[in-house]
């Protein structure tokens, strides 16, 4: 039975296992402070362009995600976010847990529009009985696997500074959206459209961890306390600081993220010369193939994936995730199964 | 420069790094639904002899004390502990920002006792102006290096039994404390005098990881839902589990304790010898001896250390902290470093 | 001007404040302990024939609201509410700032349906990834004009206990809702149905003051803690203990409740009679007319009150509110004017 | 039996009640937004000095404390209090309950020192594991009756404006502390020396209600919006402003006070001519007489009060609290029944 459910169904990449090894035994100092979570940052302030920002490592993206929140709203402030966002559909209600009203809008294919925050801020006028809009969360790659094309982002950015809103990437799957085949955007764009992004390592290559960045370092006064107030600083930090820096160094992480990218798209175009449809025209490395409940029924004796959405009583959008260790012969075997199967051959 | 200021400066046991990397390209199921983690936590129940304990795993000391109060706890219900209490004193208000008074005590040598908890029984009667106390909050080995003996737990659990007050422990040197030369306490004891406690991977052995233990299955009703929303549950839970596994699947964890114990006592013997007094009577792997200033000054130049509490204009008692990762050469030349500067030798 | 926004632009009963005057100089206990306090929670525990009753008085709705809600719920449980609940529509996020997530849903004519909460339990079940559905929150009447028939209630009782949620009623206007003129619950069924409901006073008589009754006095453990905590307990409770003894010593609640009723009943007449539809059949002091944006400009001159939705290019739905201090000569002055405007007369 | 244990045991000074009658009727705008209560903010300001300060009114003193620390600090940041200050001893952990921790000091009579403030920042340094002292919360008048002179509160607004801490002052009882023999502080004084301070009605003359006075207008951004968000914000604001307007429009609010003060003094002077020593140089409306365990007991008979502090098996120091609602024939008696008692003559 093959996992398709996620993209940590694995460890980390044999690098960073080596080199926690390789390291093991250098006395460092504790909190963030060793020397290789400094050259991490350092590393990451470069590669964004950005030498400036502030940079802080944690160890996973709901405890990230309410981090940043209450680090950077007033007890009124609210966060706007598509439904399927992962704050408001995954993580147990860590915002609301700090006080912060998530406010839902639908979206276009998991992505926020101008026009959805602009809808929000129209209906939250009557001060003081309303919560103040203060921060759009956006997630890239989205949980559909969709991800922001530069236009989109740059139209969000302008929405935002014109209304005094914070921009927030939850970039869980950064590197896979920004290595899609038709990406339009750099590292850097994603320092100069945001306010506040991180960089997820625990989906692309890393044990745990996610990297905070803020591009603007006022807005990162203090964070340190915080971090440590919400029991997110590890002693060890140099867990974390190896293993970015493994990633870093040089394109690792990059590379990792496209891999995962074409795993998925090399699933896609089979799943589409058969003839089959797809619930978003995703781009990275989860997918929504529709299909028969038949199939469905078949694949699942040999593979493990959700079932997202029934479509009609005799199909349903089923999602795919691969990642940097689906290995090939992998993606060959539940391609020729699923051509099997479309066939009406038993798979087994 | 050696380090003797914390025991979390070296990465993990060599094992704990094998089995990730043995264990790495398996499939496993996210969120601790792995089978490292189910079977770390049978083993765990096994060795404390109570099979219908709840365990979950956690990533810090931080975390796993706010979160355990924030499940335990009513909003109007506070916490006692000693002021030097590492919720009191290291953990940035991480209590009170989960809305929690702590209520501080004097205790003895780092120690909360019965006559503490009576006198804030005593002072928090006046319905509904004060906050109601819920829960004791104690560290064993202590933030002083001392450590409960068994008699010490036994009132204590007497005394929050009687008066419906959870007894918690913090046990990040939890292994430190058990392995003491005069402890008379055992795992088993832990898990029934109190009723929540938890064991520390991070300062013993492990990458990271705290493993927290409810003896009393109610009381971690819903747990994993409010660990989730409290940003603490690793998407690759294996991790933890892994470590945990390899600690306790045999005695790896005490016997290192042990060894962090004997390097301490070795030092403190030799310190003792010289004639130089403690400030606590430690008994674990952090130590406490009162120093001349010019022999403080002297180490200094060699060892990292902190400086604890100043005695007088001329002696301060500094704080050394030995782990499992302290070689026998480090020790020995320590003493000698000593021996020398006590007899006005310049150290170099 | 006349103002119809809302049923609190006046000040309090006349028996009230003169209640309030001749008691003035007695000396009484503080913080609810007073006699007119104990006096006003034992006749209204009578009133609902739930002598076992928990009450305390508080002074207004968000206050109440959010510290029930406070008191109930765990840290990773949440309220269900339709969107046009006061919680959710008019409280400055005041839930998720005690920490908890509204889950909000669409219902029919302002009142949640059984098949609203069914859905929501279906939809959170992957825990712990989900907040946990604990509490159903419902105005009654609510913020659209109408009420719950009995059935309604019983409906929603049941579900509720078959799944161990609470069933929450915001009473802000709990009086206009029993005396509506198809109403066939009453004061007792009230406290039968739900598990926790408050009885408002500030819009119907009081100078301020809500009454909070937990049918099943467990709920109300420690409650005293909590609202001392919130800031919600009055030094001098006499106050409210005052205000809610005379509102329900005889039947002058009721009483005041429907005059507003009778009031909005006659607008509406009135207003039917010229042809016009409602957006809600409402059925309390609150009524929802569509008229066209030329009699509502006509109006304005003359009245203040809401436009509460636009219909289309021509008509709107306005928003009038009457109380029980709506005097005769308002009411016939309204209809007079609206039947010139109608006409196509101006008013002046 | 009379009452001496606290200042809030009647009602309202009459003139307050007349008014809230005389205006009963008027239909006034809601949420504060009434003629009333912008008229009283008017004049406040004027009162201070100080025409750029921002006022709002709340209805209690506990809900003041909570809500001024909730808007000024970040999570991480805390409040330096005495052990005595109301929010530690007599608020329920309100302020922990917004996440806060309080930094108690010992202080001297009652009061914060600049040197207390001093050796809080002294021991906090070491960021990120410990909180950030941010508030400074005095009260004046104090919990033990003393007050403030105003080189003391200069002192503590150098030390703060130094350190960038806010100086915040509960004025419960302020106009006690102004009125009091010997003060030296004017109203404006307060408004020049503090950032934040709130005016007690509740506890002076008004059935409830307290103004909090940002002096510093951008401390004050969004409180509104706080303020609502905790449930202070009333319907009916009216009853506030009211109170207020009533209690400043000429000296009301300040008389009230001194005869508060005048009655306290009188009784004080009789105990001290029978030779009798106090815990605390008062001199406001709270007086602490040392007396023997057989007069307090003889006093009992016929008055409420609190026996504060046990001083050795015969002595013990009792509070006597007298308020604007003291009658004089109430202070004869009290010292005649006094006289008696220490004469040894029974009292009935």
């Amino acid at each position: 039975m093959y996992n398709f459910k996620n993209d940590y169904a694995e460890g980390a990449h044999p690098r960073i296992l080596d080199k926690l090894a390789e390291t093991n035994f250098e006395q460092q100092l504790g909190y963030g402070e060793d020397n290789y979570s400094l050259e991490a940052k350092f590393i990451l302030k470069e590669k964004i362009g950005c030498k400036g920002a502030s940079v802080f490592f944690l160890t996973g993206g709901t405890q990230t995600n309410l981090i940043v929140v209450s680090a950077l709203l007033r007890p009124h402030e609210a966060v706007i976010s598509v439904s399927s966002g992962h704050i408001q559909a995954n993580e147990a209600g860590a915002i609301e847990a700090t006080g912060h009203r998530i406010i839902t809008v639908e979206g276009e294919n998991g992505k926020v529009t101008p026009s959805d925050i602009q809808q929000v801020l129209d209906t939250h006028t009557l001060r003081p009985h309303v919560v103040k809009p203060k921060l759009v969360y956006i997630s890239n790659a989205t949980e559909l696997g969709t991800y922001y094309a530069k236009h989109e982002l740059q139209s969000l950015a302008n929405i935002c500074r014109k209304n005094r809103l914070y921009l927030y990437m939850d970039g869980a799957r950064l590197g896979n959206a920004l290595t899609a085949k038709d990406s339009d955007t750099s590292f850097e764009d994603i320092a100069q459209l945001t306010d506040v992004f991180y960089i997820g390592g625990t989906k692309n290559g890393a044990l745990l961890g996610e990297a905070v960045v803020f591009t603007i370092p006022q807005l990162a006064q203090d964070f340190d306390y915080i971090l440590k107030q919400r029991g997110a600083l590890l002693a060890k930090g140099r867990i974390l600081g190896i293993q970015f820096l493994e990633l870093f160094k040089d394109g690792l992480y990059f590379e990792l993220a496209k891999m995962a990218n074409d795993n998925a798209s090399e699933i896609a175009d089979a799943i589409r010369k058969l003839g089959y449809t797809f619930l978003t025209d995703a781009g990275t490395n989860q997918i929504f193939p529709i299909l028969s409940t038949s199939i469905i029924e078949s694949l699942s004796k040999k593979y493990a994936f959700y079932v997202w959405k029934k479509i009609n009583i005799n199909q349903a959008a089923i999602r795919l995730i691969t990642s940097w260790a689906t290995e090939q012969h992998v993606v060959d075997a539940f391609i020729s199964d699923l051509e099997k199967a479309h066939a009406g051959i038993e798979i087994y």
